[in-house]
């Protein structure tokens, strides 16, 4: 049997557990051209809220019942595509469940000697991803530049940090309690970390930011980031990725007063990673050999059991999470 | 004597005409190197109400006693500076007053045959270019795209949306009024024009935009622009050029939700016309040359007497300027 966690209610506010439902349906077997993938990781990540609500947005809504959207990384079980054979280990959108049928084309090996293997869900896949093309595509950085990234220590903030580090930029990070904050400093360099829950966030962006802000990467929205906003240099950049402090309103605050970017001719952009399909290789290829090679260290909060997926993800929302969230599913 | 129009108190939302002061002093000589001006047009610009202000902006506020900040047109009578002679018609930052003492490096001579030589002041000026970079550097526009001008029949508006045909998009300007409405689509030839006095601007903007907004020049912000920003195409771009339903606000509200750029994919961005100062030539030798070929119309709102240029500049800040708003100082 296949067990899946569905949408069970539109959440309202902070979603609650009784949200989701766990269900089982017998083992789909694969069609021509599909496989028959078991999942050992699936991942929680802040984007499935909005998929959640009926608001229009970027992507379709969940309907009620759904099985909830999620990249995972599985053993392929059996397979009718060429391309994929037994034991084969991919990624792709599975969403929360032990098992999936997929069709052979929305699947990607992972690659060889990738360990462990769920650094595909993160810092070599989606979120490692978000942070390359937001960061020098959008942020546009230069060496000399102050970089401030909101959500510091979360799955993209982590590595928005690095890379930018190694861009040969300052960069001060945003994020919440001592365990972050010591994150920040020790394991992924930050050259300031700020904590929103004990520091006065506009003064200590005042100290750690003596040159001012030239590339602002933000994750959160919010207060955070109307502390953030007076601080830009003249054509800074602000790279909008996620908006995190706002996804569990009945709708967003306005938090930006549009002059600001006149005053110090500023740009502010969003982007999404789906949008550079065609360079994931470029990114993937580059991120892989970072991490290898220890200049992008990443951490991972793994809860154990897909039944567990609904706390992952509502924790993670409140900033509970430490690194990547993950659920594993099974092992290996 | 000089007459003069100072700053007597900084305005507390709406200016009021006790804001302003009119003095008198000698006429000042032009001491080595400069030039005195005899004023026949000075300008009248929302962006004289930051400086009037206290808060930090992009450029240094006006002291109390200050003559109010403004370009003007006028005739040398004396000049020390080699490349001025009298009679010359020049351009220069010279303020609200009747004669101006100016370095000569900070004039420049009005292009031959700009006819009327105010010109300089607007379409083939400051507001001209503005519209100019703010269009084409900012909101890139392409043949097809739909362009979306607030404040559309103001100095910089109406110039936008000429210029966008040009470049082929489909205009639409809004405006307030009836009178701005037969401008808009009589004079500077906007395929839909939206009264924001009269019509429902969001269900206007839906029947006015079938195919989504591509380029949204921002005059304006608040409520109108909020209106815009839900009809953004994927990949649209909002060039931000003034805000001026804030201009009078004792702080801006925030007004916009950043999250929006992430469901576009969009950018928005600030400008200032003053750091295309390198390519002003460019920009006024095609303004002039539209201008006098009939693809850029134009009018001027024009106010007699420099006394007056208080209630000019109150009656502008309430959109009842039709065209641009100019004082004129003195007939030539």
């Amino acid at each position: 049997m296949n067990r899946r966690v569905t949408l069970a209610a539109r959440p309202e506010g902070e979603p609650k557990e009784s949200d989701f439902a766990l269900d089982e349906e017998e083992i789909t077997k694969p069609g021509p051209g599909e496989v028959l993938v078991r999942l050992l990781w699936v991942s929680v990540d802040p984007y499935q809220r909005g998929r959640m609500s009926s608001a229009r947005s970027y992507a379709k809504s969940l309907e009620l019942g759904d099985v909830i959207t999620a990249q995972g990384v599985g053993e392929v079980v059996e397979s009718n595509a060429s391309r994929f054979g037994p034991g084969d280990l991919v990624l792709g959108q599975l969403g929360w469940q032990e098992y999936a049928v997929a069709r052979g084309g929305t699947l990607r090996k992972l690659p060889p000697g990738l360990d462990p293997a769920s650094l595909a869900l993160h810092a070599v896949g989606m979120t490692g991803m978000t942070a390359y093309f937001g960061l020098f595509d959008v942020g546009k950085p230069l060496p000399g530049d102050t970089v401030v990234v909101s959500g510091a220590a979360g799955a993209v903030g982590h590595v928005v940090g690095q890379l930018a580090k190694l861009a040969g930029c300052r960069t001060v990070g945003i994020a919440g309690g001592p365990e972050k904050m010591s994150d920040l400093a020790e394991l992924y360099g930050y050259d300031a970390a700020i904590d929103y829950k004990g520091d006065d966030v506009r003064a200590a962006l005042k100290d750690a930011c003596p040159q001012g802000v030239d590339v602002y990467f933000d994750n959160v929205g919010g207060e955070i980031s109307a502390a953030v906003h007076p601080r830009l240099n003249v054509g800074a950049r602000i790279a909008i990725c996620g908006q995190v402090s706002q996804y569990n309103l009945p709708r967003p605050t306005p938090s930006f007063h549009p002059g600001t970017l006149i005053v110090f001719r500023a740009r502010m952009e969003g982007f999404l990673v789906t949008d550079y399909a065609h360079r994931f290789d470029e990114a993937t290829a580059r991120l892989a050999r970072w991490v290898a090679g220890g200049q992008i260290r990443w951490r991972e909060d793994v809860t154990a059991g897909l039944e567990n997926a609904p706390l992952a993800f509502i924790g993670m929302l409140r900033g509970e999470n430490r690194g990547k969230t993950l659920v594993e599913v099974a092992q290996r």
